[in-house]
């Protein structure tokens, strides 16, 4: 199935998260916003075995985060779990804005504020120069203390299922998350974009089951994960030369650690080009070869903002690893066997 | 200055984290756990902060999760702080208890718990069979949740002036944290080791002013950070190359983002060996020719834990790069040159 | 056509030269040395000229020394001709005899020798130390001498249209030269193996125009020449990794200057294994996608004792590089992308 | 010593080759021409035993040729005899011309000429063309025919001891060698310039005993010898990495047989650059390292011809390789390890 075809896509949760975002972001360029259920899940595990189920048709979760690097939790599930495959992609800017209900309270006045710690960290700086007096409490998600702010607003503020506890009288007087967590708990917003990075982004990945893969556009990323044996020593050098030999460039590589004990390195890596491309299924090919693992996670059109990036600042294929050059010489070498 | 003469020590706080456990390993392996004062502090900026104003001699921080791989924030405040660098590891297990103030409630009475989200991640499979019925509230560190409940048992629970606020009556009745926050803040051990991953390690570094450099033991790991200009292909691969033609080994390889826009990537590395060796030495030197920019963030011990791994799994250096065979090569070269 | 259908083959004369012993053990390896006709020529050129017209099947030429190393004039032709192929090697032992017409005269009476400068370079010390009154006549080749000799002992010698002039009253006593200008041209062996370097052979090749090539047999040879533009830095290093990546060996390398002025080098390379083989096919492609220019000159069976000599002492194929494993590197990319 | 000390200098003879024009124009490079004795010699290994003897200075000796390669007769004896170093270079056109004793013979009346091997098969299609009727006649050298002919013209002709018999009544009228051979003879040009390669040059080195090192001067070459284990694949590669690590370009590479049996490969290397370069040492003590055995045969300044080509068509030395970015480099290092 393509995505065109989800009816129900995951997206880690609660709603109103960055995630969330993204997912409004990949349905509306899809033309879906309308025809696709958005269904929060607690963990990416618990998204992946969705998936698989059949229970979802697609999940979206965060993979780079332009600050802090790879996002473990969602590389690791992707590696464990097999059987899925990246077919799209969004890049989301993470902004934080401070909220709360309409008219209760303003930055002179605010005595408490709720947030996730990452979040909190992220805008500390801000929040000791405007309002040095509020008194920081700590929640589950960044889109968590909106949610309960908004409830407990509108008179409800019951605690969830699957949630944490939360009284009718909230300990906290405003919130710090996405701007989509304020609209969508009818907050008002005190103050916009005050993380200490304004420029950070976080690329999210959309899974489903394998099938179809998505076409070639001419800027594509390749997803794969390598385990390498650690007896042989350059055994990382000889799989970045399976790249190199082929003129495939990175846009991400991480070495991550393995639960199996000792003595086995995994590397995980974002390839730009598209496994159909004739350089990029030679290299796989070459790195099946020599790696003692290889997981191949999905070949996917980038972002929009990703492809207008290198448009400027990159050259385009070299001409000696395009496709037409692997043709060529294919060609010549028919040729000269008599093959 | 060397870490035997350090007086003040700071690390991540609260108490009873697991970077306080790291530093008392520390110290107790230089005997140097009755002389030292153990400073906590709230993030890696304050401590750098410290460490380079005098005010501190010392800062442990975590570098490497055996789950989740690179600590992001160790990693770049450690990049940006520059003047600071790496002198000794500790390799901590991550291991966590359910504890609560004695005599006060079971597993099977248990209502609420509290702890930093990460740790409730790790912990939920365990929580979910074993108190099902227990609800989750957040907190802002594995340890804060057992300090807290420590000190409202103790009579006290007010906050401080760093954390968030606490009241008298607290809203959780037990903590998960590490063993040390439970013996810290006097609570009894409901259950032990309850994790998912029980094999979790984390590395801790131990950050100086740059000064006297460790002595070179044989067993040594140097930490570099690698900016390379992306306008140049194969830069990834080419400095590999500097450390493959001197037989140089990883433990550890990141792309890391860079705060300064898109076009330059910057690797963090752990090499194997120390910088007073021929081959490490001349690979930087390689490096720093052939790279845009190159930070060296220290030579030190490797754990002992580490050690023995190596001990046991892998060869000793290769001779062909030991420091024998670069004084042969020298010696060779100036006796055929006259020199 | 392949050689079991030849029947007129070149080689590069006089007669009984060691390139014509070469193509007689060519011959009864193959079981035709009756039925073929061996045709002497008096350069590459003209045989390579010969081979294209189908004047000749076949032509064998020298290309590789054990002393001297690569022929300049075999590499050169072939480069030149285009449109050839190797089909076939044998290797010879370089083994020089000293003859006379029977009875005529001896070691200690000999008075004068011929031969071709390069044998008479070979065997000086053996004639100063054995016969240091005998002066030395240069010929225009090893069998050049033997021919006269004989022909002037028979009682003819008169000069052939196309050699040099020989006078009926020939100018020595005595030839050195192969044993089998000895046996063709009836003289008796003074001194046998005479030559300074005793195990000197030559391997000699067997050239056709291109049609089926032979089969692969697990111990072959494939003969490129590859042209690389000067103005890229690491060129041959680009190119030895198209080798490398696909774990191809090479049992030599030279480079060859060009005639086309400067800035353009090219390098003959034997590697071990055959086009048909996946590694061999692959490196070879990629060579043509990064190098200028790169020329097929065939693959074929090593001769029987370079077989034995690499049995005894070499490894079979990496299995990472064996046809089995590219199989098995297709079978999993097709799977994972569904292809 | 210092060839600017030298008295004697041989060169590979007999007088008037192209080894003697090289020698005569280093010597008058070096204003040494009327001060410096030129030696004739029969053979390489013979100039290179009275080098080290002492019995000459020095020792000219062809090296390459811009047709046929290298010369292995220069290379092997330069690579078996040690304690020599080459300390200049010279490059010389190959230029033949058909000479006789003035006013005895026509191109249209000639009917036999002589001339080495070599040089008869390089100037055959012009003899054929211009004179048909000529029958050829090998002799030892190519200015072995004019000098027999010079002398036979002056009425002596009789044999040299240690040269090939030559009877007062000359067997042939012409001969073909260096205008050097027809100018020292005192025989008159029929022909200039008939061989066909009419831009073909010859690169002749100067070899001393080791001593002072001549000085760079931004347009070196170094040579060396490289012997590689066989049992070790890709050694070439590892080795040319450890040039390629270093930014040092090649401009000869050759696979060289060893009369030591199998399973030994060497390389003969022309590398840019001079030993006193930090590039070059680096590159020469890391090839010492992984190499089973490594010969340093000189750095020594290009011929002036070689500067100019470079000049015109090459950059000059990456700044990532130039010695101040290796003084840069060693600066760093001693700064941030406090060395």
């Amino acid at each position: 199935m393509t995505l065109s075809d989800a009816k129900r896509c995951a997206y880690l949760g609660p709603a109103a998260t960055f995630t969330e975002a993204a997912l409004i972001d990949l349905l509306t360029e899809h033309d879906l916003l309308d025809t696709v259920e958005r269904v929060p899940m607690r963990s990416q595990n618990e998204m992946f075995d969705a998936v698989r189920s059949g229970e979802v048709d697609a999940a979206v979760v965060p993979i780079e985060n332009s600050v802090e690097g790879g996002v473990p939790a969602t590389l690791d599930a992707l590696t464990r779990s097999g059987n899925l495959q990246i077919v799209a992609e969004a890049v989301v800017p993470v902004r934080f804005v401070l909220a709360a209900p309409p008219g209760t309270v303003t930055l002179g006045t605010l005595q408490t504020f709720g947030t996730h710690p990452h979040a909190e960290a992220q805008t500390r700086l801000w929040m000791q120069e405007h309002a040095p007096q509020a008194v920081y409490h700590p929640t589950g998600s960044t889109a968590e203390a909106a949610r309960v702010l908004g409830a407990a607003s509108a008179g409800g503020g019951e605690p969830t299922s699957s949630g944490p506890a939360a009284t009718a009288g909230v300990s906290y007087q405003a919130a710090i998350g996405p701007r989509l967590a304020a609209e969508t708990y009818g907050l008002e917003v005190l103050a916009d974009d005050i993380g200490e990075n304004s420029g950070a982004q976080t690329r999210f990945v959309c899974v489903q089951r394998p099938g179809l893969l998505p076409e070639p556009t001419g800027w594509d990323r390749t997803t794969v994960v390598v385990g390498l044996a650690s007896d042989r020593s350059g055994a990382l050098l000889e799989m970045l030369e399976q790249l190199a030999a082929r003129g495939v460039n990175m846009s991400r590589i991480e070495s991550r650690p393995t639960g199996d004990g000792l003595g086995l390195y995994q590397f995980s890596i974002d390839a730009l080009g598209h496994v159909r491309e004739a350089r990029m299924a030679e290299a796989l090919r070459g790195i099946h070869r020599v790696a003692g693992r290889v997981q191949f996670l999905g070949s996917y059109p980038m972002a929009a903002a990703e492809r207008t990036e290198l448009n400027g600042t990159k050259k385009a294929v070299d001409p000696r690893v395009a496709d037409e050059a692997f043709d060529a010489a294919q060609a010549w070498l028919d040729e000269v066997t008599g093959g």
